[in-house]
């Protein structure tokens, strides 16, 4: 038995290693995207630079793993966002989605742009009043808020609490009507495609209607919109397309029973960023089994910010213009598409190992930091050596001794050295939240701004970890 | 198209009502675990108690979300883990493994049981020598050593530095060499089947005898032993035979190039523990569209410790006196069975929301404290209302506002109603090194020991979440 499970792994493994030229000549190398895209520089000398500065200068300066943000990029992408569309009247007001990269140094840029903040949960919530965001720039939305921080929320008369579902508007209600004041609410509605689960109420059925009657009937409620997210990344127009319709059409249900114009549509947020997308599971194999490249995403086929709010703002005059009315203010949330790709992951090669027709990297970056690469498309470059040929396939891998710690399963670099440094893009969506300290401290952020870096979170140290912990 | 994919969603949902009971009546309700197995008992007015005090009482006094930790069960499984099997000379030297459940007070909790620390990063290694941890029961693994580390454990003399893999021994060597010391070193090498990738040399081919050469070549070197780990849970006793016929077979193989006898045989971690396994890809996946019960685990099949250790030493044991030698060392590496069952995570309902077929309940604790539910049974039990009929299924999520924040996509349990106390059993391995702040900060850990409640480690508050952050 032993032997037959220990031949039967044999002749897996050479299966797959005669099989991989195989698909690999079928399915093509794929060029991975170029650094121009997040303006990094090829330096013959010095390696990729950013604003000038070489990325292997700020692991040295700040240590290695390292957050780098980019504040041009940052200011760039809020006032895109900020913009009015050719032909609107006038353009959308944004909230920044706090839980997708919840660093404060990014916060208060964004904010000092005039960016709002939409917070999903009471610490968060906190933490807008901290930053200074003021309540009519504030939004509160999620399935876990606390009777404290609705409490909170209600006192201040923040821009709206949108109810994530209708079991949500009695506790409101019953909140304001303590504190004797009106809570501006909206209420989350699914479309037919997209995000449901804990999520929001179908427009399906007449359920989202039915909860707008019920929060109709309460009088401390000030029913002033709609709030929408689709949920999963939006790449394209149709998709686009098809979700506006649907929370147009579910506005015009709703504004016949409304006894005053709706003010605000919200349209969360959900767009993706052009050099990033969700893998498929299938590609995802080939890569781990058989070594073909995963898919490059095509940058220039993504739905920009420009023509994402042109599609949205000028499909929401068009459709009030339509209707002769005045159309309500348009909310967005944009999270990825705000910060995902304005942040980069530095990490260093602790040691190689030899494998079978290929490398295995480990890196001081792995799951505990990046789990975000094993689902969705994330760049890398060899920091110093760019130029060369990406002739090996490694295996990246993090730290934390575990097996499921595999960033890369299969990606062509430059054969890697222990202390090469490399470069994950677009760490600026979902790597920070979800990030742990799995056996080892989490790392700095720096801000780089006008060609100068300076760290705008430090790295925990060995202390930090026991900071919490007492003595039974 | 719009009116299409609407339409093909509505059928779904239908199609998937219709087969839930059909399909629940084929794979049958499962009875879930009984609270017995840790020592619960259900009291008809207090609801579930632990010696003999409620779980809710201890919400009430901590605070909801909260670890509990078990200071008995923790003891009894340390002593378990040392005995002596009945008819073996000398039973086993263990060292837990830090990285499952690295919580201060359960880490000097099993050292005043005299269990040794088996870490795998710098921060462990400077951790466990906080802790008062003698070098000689302090083992370093994994493959992401730093050469300070490194420094510290050869300087220290620890009970052994287990190489990951061959390119670690020169690192190893040159260190030693530097500080005029001796390291004592085994190589980390792997069977047919279990984990490699990152993780170790394969025997296979005779790559692991080839790099123990090589170690065996540099003088400052003291190979003492073989390290070996399975991965994955081993929960029979085929695979730990076949497991551990291969180590025996590899270490005659290296016995013959070795100038002394063999001292030490580290057969590694990876014992499950009865009440939880590695969930199914297809039960839960039915369990998802159908609502059908996750299968409950068979507690009573399970490898116990006791009959883990009979077969391992009396493995060891009989093929060395078959030899004619002294048998080596036996070292253990236990995490998961060590801690996995002395722990279980206390949440509450915020909210409830009505879907189709069932309920959705929002529980302060998802997947940012509780990612393993996800892959792997963990009972869960009403806390107050145990006694009433597990009538109605439920969807339990967490707070995070992520669609991949579903613990049990259908659970059945009583109806519950916010503010409802539940206990999720089990949470002594990975939730606590796998948890994030993500929008939420991290709960509070409570000892119980001799029926007296003592926090060992505090919740993190608003303010710990800013405090690495500066102005840029």
């Amino acid at each position: 038995m032993p032997g037959y499970r220990s031949a039967l792994a044999a002749s897996k493994t050479k299966l797959k290693s005669a099989l991989r030229p195989l698909l690999g000549a079928l399915h093509g190398a794929q060029p991975g995207l170029a650094p121009e895209l997040w303006g990094l520089a090829d330096d013959p000398l010095r390696g990729l630079t950013l604003e000038d500065i070489p990325l292997s200068d700020l692991v040295a300066q700040f240590g290695s793993p390292l957050h780098v943000v980019r504040a041009a990029r940052l200011r760039d992408n809020a006032r895109r966002f900020q913009a009015v569309p050719p032909g609107a009247t006038h353009g959308c007001e944004v909230f920044y989605s706090y839980k997708t990269n919840p660093v404060e140094g990014v916060l208060r840029l964004l904010h000092a742009q005039g960016i709002g903040a939409e917070v999903i949960s009471p610490f968060e919530l906190w933490l807008a009043k901290q930053l200074g965001v003021p309540p009519e720039l504030t939004i509160y939305n999620g399935p876990a808020k606390s009777d404290d921080s609705i409490r909170d929320a209600v006192e201040r008369g923040i821009q709206a609490i949108n109810c994530n579902h209708r079991e949500e508007l009695p506790r409101v209600a019953r909140i304001a009507r303590e504190l004797g004041k009106k809570a501006r609410v909206a209420l989350r509605v699914n479309t037919s495609v997209g995000w449901s689960g804990q999520f929001g109420t179908p427009i399906r059925g007449g359920q989202a209607l039915a909860a707008y009657r019920e929060a109709l009937a309460m009088p401390e409620l000030s029913v002033v919109g709609i709030h929408a997210h689709r949920g999963g990344q939006i790449r394209n127009e149709p998709e686009l397309l098809q979700y506006l319709l649907e929370v147009l059409a579910f506005a015009g249900e709703l504004e016949r029973i409304l006894p005053i114009p709706l003010e605000i549509l919200n349209l969360g947020g959900s767009l993706g960023i052009a050099t990033g997308e969700h893998l498929d599971d299938r590609a995802r194999r080939r890569n781990e089994l058989f070594h073909v490249d995963l898919p490059t995403p095509v940058a220039a086929q993504a739905l920009t910010i420009e023509r994402y709010l042109e599609l949205l703002v000028g499909g929401v005059e068009s459709h009030y213009r339509r209707l002769g009315k005045a159309r309500p203010r348009i909310f967005l949330e944009p999270g990825r598409a705000m910060t995902g790709n304005t942040q980069l992951l530095l990490t260093r090669v602790l040691t190689t190992k030899a494998m079978t027709g290929s490398t295995c990297a480990v890196l001081d970056a792995g799951i505990n930091l990046a789990e975000s690469v094993r689902s969705e498309y994330h760049q890398v470059f060899a920091v110093q050596r760019h130029r060369e040929a990406r002739s090996h396939v490694h295996s990246l891998v993090g730290p934390i001794c575990s097996p499921g710690d595999t960033l890369y399963p299969a990606l062509r670099l430059p054969p890697l050295v222990p202390g090469d440094c490399l470069a994950i893009m677009d760490s600026g969506a979902y790597f920070v939240p979800f990030s742990t300290s799995f056996s080892f401290p989490k790392p700095a952020i720096a801000l780089l701004d006008d060609g100068a870096a300076t760290l705008i979170r430090r790295r925990e140290t060995f202390d930090d970890l026991r900071r919490y912990e007492s003595a039974p």
